[in-house]
Parts: C-alpha cells; structure tokens; sequence
C-alpha cells in the first residue's frame, strides 16, 4: 500500500507545475477527463503523482471545489489492490463512503471514495490499478 | 525524491486514524511538538507516511487552520536531499518562500515551506532527514 497521488485543483497547469519543475519534477502525461471536465496532468514523484486537476467547464466538480475553498490540495489517493474488499471492511464497520462499489477512474484504474465525514475532512480515494 | 508526508489537521488524533487503521496502516509514534503546540501521529504508507496534528492549544497554528477551513488536508511535504540547495534553486528563480533558510523540523529533520501563493494555495514543505 502506497500513495498513489494526491491531487491538487489549479487554475492553470502550466503555471501551476513551475514550483515543481523547479524542483526537478515532470509533467508526464497531460489527459483529459471529460466525464469530471477536467484536464489532468500527472507529475511522478517517487511512487507516488501529484495530479494537478484543471478544470475546462464552469459546471466541473473542481471548479466547484474551487468557487468554495479556492485552490489547493484536493484530495488524498491511496494504491490499494483490491479495492473492492477494502469497500466491503468499510462498510462492515459502517463507514460511509461516496462510492459503495468500484467506478472507474483514469488510466483504466478502479476507484473509489470515503465520505469526508468518515476522515475529518479528507477526501480519501481508494485507488487500484490494473 | 518522494512524498515523505501528507500533513491532515484533525480535531482528535484517536478518531481520524480509525478509517486508515481499517485500512491496515498503524499509528506507530505520537509525539508532542510544544512549539507548534500540537500533537502529532505518524503512519507508515509506503515511503511516505500520514501525518495528524492535533491541536493542544487554542493558539495553535493548527487550530488556527481548522477555524477557518475545517479540519482537512492542511501541507504536502516532499523528501528532498539537500533543502538549502533547493531553496537556493527557487530562490534565483524568485519564489517566494516562508522560510528563506531551513528550519528544525519534527525528528530532527531541516523543512523549510513554500509560499502557498506560488502553489496555487498548497502549503509545500520541503524536508531533509538526517
């Protein structure tokens, strides 16, 4: 188990990677999610990502995120390999999650979400890849 | 380089770590950190680990935070071999940076923060361990 990325909301890519190219991190891969109307551009780091999340519509989920706390660190990612079996420990012990089956994420990973009341605030994605 | 920590500010360290505690991470050291006056539970992820502050002190930065944007996500810190190298790097560049020279940090490391203006709002620590 490791972190997989944490992925931060940004108004703008580009000038949002310069700090960490600056630190000699890359942008790797620059996707769009039309589904979440964002483009996503992934920088490795050790391994881990950090995920910058764009948004390309007034009406994306980061956006949103953004008109109420501005930007920032968005979520939190965690590799895990059977993400289904660790929804159903969840649930189990009754802990609410957005997501109380798998749905699939980019780059063909399946994923999912704990409910921010559950983690004090974070958004905790559980994230397996194939 | 990689993602040595992500820093959570939590109202109760006990409560927060229940959901990642199911999830098979242990809380392996708690420590008092008088200067910041917060408490603080590290949890082994991979090469990177979970950090919860706990605030101890109404006057805590950490608290301070959690008044104004809830508990949550609050710093992403990032292993680097030589801090004042790297602050030197950002420096000519002109970024600004909270700390121009690194500071002592939580088990003896030298951490030195980024201005969350030239992140697009991400509190980025930089962090040396001996």
């Amino acid at each position: 188990m490791h972190i997989d990325h944490i992925g931060i909301a940004v108004k703008n890519i580009q000038e949002a990677a310069q700090v960490y190219e600056l630190l000699g991190l890359e942008v790797k891969n620059i996707e769009e999610v039309p589904s979440q109307k964002v483009r996503v551009a992934m920088l490795p780091l050790g391994e881990s990502k950090i995920e910058l999340l764009e948004p390309t519509d007034p009406e994306s989920p980061i956006q949103k995120f953004m008109d109420k706390k501005g930007s920032g660190i968005h979520h939190l990612a965690v590799a895990v390999d059977d993400v289904a079996a660790e929804l159903e420990k969840l649930k189990k012990e009754g802990v609410r999650l957005i997501n109380e089956e798998p749905v699939p994420g980019a780059g063909g990973a399946l994923i999912a979400f704990v409910h921010p009341k559950e983690t004090q605030g974070v958004l905790l994605e559980l994230c397996q890849h194939k």
